[in-house]
């Protein structure tokens, strides 16, 4: 099944809340359904992206401004977008990507305290004007967050402190306030099957709205 | 000798109108003058600028998006401005940068036909509000340009057309002219040691202006 334009839908939330297990659950669930789905994440994607997602979260990178990071997470998306994600809209997929813009104004803008204003200009930039159909809060305490990664190697910006991701979750809630057409914040807590059931059925309506358009 | 502020001088130009050169003169001349001086280039400056300069100029990185260009290029200055220019600045020295913001100006924004007032507010942000005191413009035509780079392995950027760098050349002289105050406009066509006393000249007679205020 295709669709004249595809669907872009975004999972989002702080480590250790599942976005990557939703986003394989979702992708594998709509496949069955025989949807031509495009899974992808951020950041990386395309090799230029994947190179410049090596530079963000190398732990040897210390010395990187917060300037800095913002305008790589922007060039890697603007690349992702530009050469794989537009493509596979235009294309009619489902595109489902394990984090997107709203990472950004929640680690940079809220996190890093940049200018909230500048990231709204250079988000428009390094999108092509892009927005997400639906974005999937997975919405998590960060002490849960942390039992949940503890055995992995954590990347240059999971090795922030407590503060930090509590002020990421905190602007994440705020987004998810101040868009509330496209969010849909969920209890990240919740046994992982019961949360796929929600995304699944949210996404389901979504197509079905669309269809009758 | 040192200022209460240093002084910021950049070299622009296509390739192969003399920036290098001109760049290890002055700052020759003004080491033999006892003044503090800190040498650097773009794209580039500390690692992390350094690794952003790889992605850039390597030949294999031929998907790279325009916007992803001047991204890349944004967020190695903002490294370069914050890690490296700025404290020198403040240390009192001379700064001599061999290309700085009005290289995008040129490159991406003529050249690539990227938004120049986006490519402005970006900047802005990058530099940390930073601007150059005093830009040499050594300014040749793209033939003698070619002719001079022949032996040299051409990067990503100095693999492009003729047309390209023709409109680069065309934008610096526009920028030359927009900004007078700081600009200074050589014939990159005429011998270096020729052009290397009219740079001399020029800073020594910016360096007194500045003892007199």
């Amino acid at each position: 099944m295709e669709f004249m334009k595809g669907i872009f839908i975004t999972f989002e939330g702080i480590e250790g809340s599942g976005k990557s297990t939703q986003t394989t659950l979702l992708c594998a669930a709509l496949e069955n359904l025989h949807y031509k789905v495009f899974r992808t994440h951020e950041p990386g994607g395309p090799p230029i992206a994947e190179e410049i997602r090596e530079l963000l979260l190398n732990t040897k990178n210390k010395e990187m401004l917060p300037e800095t990071e913002l305008l790589l997470y922007s060039a890697s998306r603007a690349q992702h977008t530009g050469e794989w994600i537009l493509p596979a809209l235009k294309d009619g997929k489902i595109v489902v990507c394990d984090r997107y813009y709203d990472s950004t104004f929640a680690y940079q803008g809220a996190a890093r305290s940049l200018d909230m204003e500048f990231i709204r200009i250079l988000t428009d930039f390094a999108t092509y004007h892009t927005n997400p159909d639906l974005t999937f809060l997975l919405d998590l305490s960060v002490e849960e967050g942390r039992k949940r990664i503890k055995n992995r190697y954590p990347d240059r910006l999971e090795s922030e402190k407590d503060e930090f991701h509590q002020c990421v979750r905190n602007q994440y809630l705020a987004l998810a306030r101040e868009y509330p057409e496209r969010f849909v914040v969920l209890d990240g807590s919740l046994p992982k099957e019961t949360i796929h059931n929600m995304v699944l059925t949210k996404v389901l309506d979504y197509i079905g709205a669309q269809c009758e358009l």
